[in-house]
């Protein structure tokens, strides 16, 4: 079966308490949709920091969430001097320490930065016809001169999704993945 | 069958010509060798630059060559805003243009910039023993929680050799390559 593989640069969620430190107050805008229902690129920016390092120019998505979530890939950790744990989105508990500046304040946070899981969006009703379970792993075959197979892709499924795997900028980069890339999805015994 | 997997970060290979015209009449030292025999890392720096950006502190590796390659990830070429080929060392007809800033010049080529290949090192006599030809592909399965298998593995025997997978940074981090990585060589029929 073949699935549309995305990638996701390194991005910003954050609570409505955090984005009024960040940004006072500024409106959140809505740049453009994201493949997933609802979501989407807001024209906001922060810098995100360390005492090694600084990123500048990282996109705070939408809509706000409740809870303040770093997305970075291991090329930027190392850059950064990080070593944040693999981890699905919104597991942050004693992930790694980032401060993130914006053009209104400044937010100091003891966890909240994690490499994300490489991760599957489906529909709740479509993981159920395939007999997915949610937090199941799957494998993709990626195709092309940089091909192979990648493991310990996490099954997410929502009420309402666009059925897409999602991969951070190495893996993307690592497999060659393109604008059209198709995986095939690879379900374990 | 275990092999090591040894990550190379971006760097730069010379002739004595190109040395010259960066470094004068710099002394070329072995800072430290590498695991493939002879092979070492050099104290001499350049920094790579196009019109989009640069990259600082990118090493030269020794000995000096035939030909002038300078080898980056794919995220330095998205930085630098290049689309170099990928190819095996020392096939560099058409691959990407680059300026490269040493203290003593600057060298502006035409091409010499590619993303290298995923390939092993392996003596002549062992790839014989194992029945592998230059040039041909195998696939490395990598452990862990961003493992898989990586396919276009190019085999490249030399009459001396420590028997080992080169990657990128891309590969390296996509993977989640550390240093004490062991791979499984598979060998298509």
């Amino acid at each position: 079966m073949k699935i549309p593989v995305n990638i996701s640069n390194h991005h910003v969620h954050l609570t409505k308490e955090h984005y009024e430190i960040l940004f006072g107050k500024e409106e959140f805008k809505i740049e453009r949709y994201l493949t997933q229902p609802g979501m989407f690129a807001s024209s906001s920016f922060v810098t995100i920091e360390t005492e090694k390092s600084r990123i500048e120019h990282v996109r705070v998505l939408g809509p706000l969430r409740s809870y303040t979530q770093v997305e970075i890939s291991k090329t930027d950790a190392r850059k950064l001097g990080l070593n944040p744990p693999y981890r699905n989105s919104g597991d942050i508990k004693d992930s790694a320490p980032i401060t993130i500046i914006g053009p209104n304040g400044t937010l100091h946070l003891e966890e909240g930065c994690i490499l994300a899981n490489r991760h599957i969006h489906i529909t709740e009703e479509y993981a159920k016809e395939l007999g997915l379970v949610p937090y199941q792993e799957v494998s993709i075959e990626i195709p092309g001169e940089k091909g192979g197979r990648m493991d310990h892709v996490v099954i997410r499924p929502t009420k309402e999704a666009f059925f897409e795997v999602h991969l951070d900028t190495d893996d993307g980069n690592g497999f060659g993945v393109g604008k059209d890339t198709l995986g095939e999805l690879i379900i374990h015994e």
